[in-house]
């Protein structure tokens, strides 16, 4: 009969090309080993409530009233939800229309992208329109609608940040795309360095690669630099310049741990600089309820604005949007609840309030007791997390573990991160997952163990380093 | 500075092929006529929840309670929501572990996959293993996954019923497949005629196609008609025959509106023939939480099971599913709650039984007051709604009005439903939005509206097509 249709033989190429670690060999030994009841701490990806840290509470009060909108007309409501959880309830579900069971518009509901257009609004001191406001799963469905839209062929170039979150990568090689590195130097604190840029465009094009789109990743993962104002504006300049698009990753905008650089985002500073290039260069800005002091990961919802883009593209990505009719419906709501928050002077917002912040304060420190941590081990060396919520430590492996490794088959990250793993039940991922110089070697872990805990894992994480170092010195 | 990245020139050719007609022309004029300020009856999607389907009380209350689980310590928990819902709670935030707000496996909940594989199991007799199981954002999302995975290129094809939901032609074209068209049989009740299916599938075959794949709608959409055990075999051996992977849309399992024709799941008659073809055939199976008398459409839950699928095969959809990290976690629940309904004696069983009765009972009359209503029209004439959401009459459309159309710019089918919309706020989506043969016109609507309207919804749909007939005569 010959192949089948589904046999691995017959698939779809790209797919096989795909690469995506923070799923790969390390989590999937992780299952296992917990399966066995071995106890694991996942840090592989950024997913707080995984890791113990509880929700805000007024969101889902929200929630949970719009989910059972009967309990609205039962007189005992008041005794288990504040007013305002009602009064709030009742605003997103006259909103909806047909409630949370109801497809949406495949852009999502009207109400809820005016509430989004608002808040840019807020936060960026320029008009922000909610027909160019398209609420997804996620932030990583609003990526790939955007690359699947921007992708023709192999032809076709995307600059992404080396090391990078291995959506773009996966993405790009699932569209069939060409991914164009640039390298972001540790030395400098992750920084962007222009002539690096232009030489990796000029080493695409001498390559008959079309570079269409750069993309950023501020604050920055798996590096948690921030990106200041200056370096924004030099990489919107330079994206104007070259003729790119740029597709700004700004998921982790509320997640913030120092005080030099605060969040600032790539359509203000656009707008900031004014004609030509504000009213010219093609900008996508990407938000989620994922992460911040939310970390509604489960929930899936995001948000993706686009800036001096056509209307009839608009409308292109309107049509495959439609597709698959509408994006989860109280995914939506929380979005709302995120970017139209709780007042001073609601009855619910102290609590709320001391939630959001307590939450904060201490991924902040967190993030530096994790880079201390680190910088106390033999041979790793960690810059700060100014933002995000990742430590991406080099190890500075000796050449008889490369060699171990290689004669075990595996990338020496690897090697390092499995044996951490077996050690610590510690789930990191490796730094060959996101990309490196050669002969670097990092892992990736995230800040979101338990405070409390984190003394435990970071004693537990020197231990094994300073043995393995100790091993193969 | 010549074309830029999302300029309409520079994008994916692929997305601008794509049609879909139920969020079409017909939808966006609708819409404008609703903002300004016209009442529109939206029967374009099956979206029941929007017409006013009450959403099932119980579990409503047990996401509710999910979602906020800080209810479950509070004292007052149980004057709102029920002891059974109260232990479901508790059953899948135990079974979640980092509750709503955490991603889950890329594959879905495993708890939620062994809850479906045993629904699978007491459904067909036969086993169904969770790890063949995948939940998706809706089945939508889960089609597009697998045709993903089967389309290379323009070469594969893909048999797809003609008229067909255009899910299908939609992905096919941005996948950038080819759709290779089999007619189902009006006049036999859109009965499906092996010989058409051969010749289809040996006229891409000289054409240079490779046909992959067929697809089934079960029961059907836009036809609404349920296919028969025979007709299952026929399909299946027809399948094995021309070694074709087989996708079964069966979301529609629970509408079924005549005792004839039972649901039967392809999954079982394809067990039930027995080796080699229960061995070696490779199908893929659908569903939903959007449909049946749930109709929770903006949950966005679904799942696939995939039977004589290669593990590696396996392994790459889970690689591209990790892409975007996990389907939402709320709609899992659904899920669970649909495969593991509550049993006889359970304290809310009575009111869920009574819930979805009345929906699906009153599903069964509308079907046949919407039938009898197009068939009481001049030039109209319709199949019994047998199963599904939708009616899909053929409208016998005079030379006049075809020539009108025409001059007009329109398909004649377009014309018909754009001014059936202006002159009565009723929203069809135009036959030729599923395809259908040369010179014959249809149109789909769903079945949806209030049953209490519907009376006065026939006949203002008789009113105007009857006039229309007397205009164009």
């Amino acid at each position: 009969m010959g192949l089948k249709a589904l046999d691995y033989e017959s698939i779809n190429e790209n797919m096989k090309k795909v690469e995506y670690a923070v799923r790969g060999e390390l989590y999937l030994r992780a299952s296992q080993l917990q399966k066995e009841g071995k106890k694991i701490i996942f840090t592989n990806v950024g997913n707080p409530h995984a890791l113990g840290q509880m929700p805000l509470t007024f969101p889902r009060q929200v929630i949970a009233l719009c989910q059972a909108p009967f309990l609205l007309d039962d007189p005992n409501v008041g005794q288990l939800f504040p007013p305002d959880a009602i009064v709030r309830a009742k605003h997103y579900l006259s909103m909806i229309g047909g409630g949370l069971g109801a497809y949406s518009d495949s852009r999502g509901n009207p109400g809820v992208r005016k509430e989004v257009a608002e808040f840019i609004e807020r936060r960026d001191g320029y008009p922000s329109d909610p027909e160019l406001i398209y609420l997804t799963d996620g932030a990583s469905k609003g990526v790939m609608q955007i690359l699947n839209t921007i992708i023709r062929g192999e032809g076709d170039g995307i600059l992404v940040p080396v090391p990078q979150y291995p959506l773009y990568s996966a993405a790009i090689a699932l569209f069939g795309g060409s991914l164009v590195p640039y390298y972001l130097d540790e030395s400098s604190n992750w920084g962007l360095d222009l002539n690096d840029l232009r030489q990796s465009v000029a080493r695409a094009r001498s390559q008959g690669i079309m570079v269409k789109a750069m993309v950023i990743i501020n604050p920055g993962n798996p590096t948690g630099q921030c990106l200041s104002e200056a370096n924004l504006r030099e990489i919107l300049n330079f994206c104007f310049q070259e003729n790119l698009a740029l597709l700004g990753d700004e998921v982790y905008q509320q997640n913030i741990y120092q005080d030099e650089r605060p969040f600032i985002s790539s359509k203000k500073v656009l707008m900031d600089m004014g004609p030509p290039i504000s009213k010219e260069l093609q900008l996508i800005s990407f938000h989620t309820v994922s992460k911040g002091y939310w970390g509604e990961c489960g929930q899936r919802g995001g948000y993706f604005e686009m800036t001096n883009i056509p209307p009839q593209t608009v409308d292109e990505i309107y049509k495959i949007a439609s597709i698959s009719l509408s994006p989860n419906v109280p995914a939506q709501v929380f979005m709302g609840l995120m970017v139209n928050p709780l007042k001073p002077g609601d009855v619910s917002y102290e609590q709320y309030h001391r939630e959001s912040k307590g939450i904060l304060d201490s991924l902040r420190r967190r993030a530096r007791i994790m880079t201390d941590g680190f910088n106390s081990c033999k041979n790793v060396v960690c810059n700060f997390t100014e933002g995000a919520m990742y430590s991406f430590p080099q190890i500075q492996l000796p050449p008889k573990a490369i060699e171990t490794a290689k004669r075990a088959g595996k990338e020496a990250d690897v090697f390092y991160c499995l044996k951490l793993l077996e050690a610590t039940g510690i789930s990191t991922v490796p730094g060959s997952g996101f990309g490196q110089k050669e002969g670097v070697f990092h892992l990736r872990t995230t800040i979101l163990p338990p405070e409390e805990e984190m003394p435990a894992i970071m004693a537990s994480f020197k231990k094994f380093n300073d043995e393995f170092m100790e091993q193969y010195a």
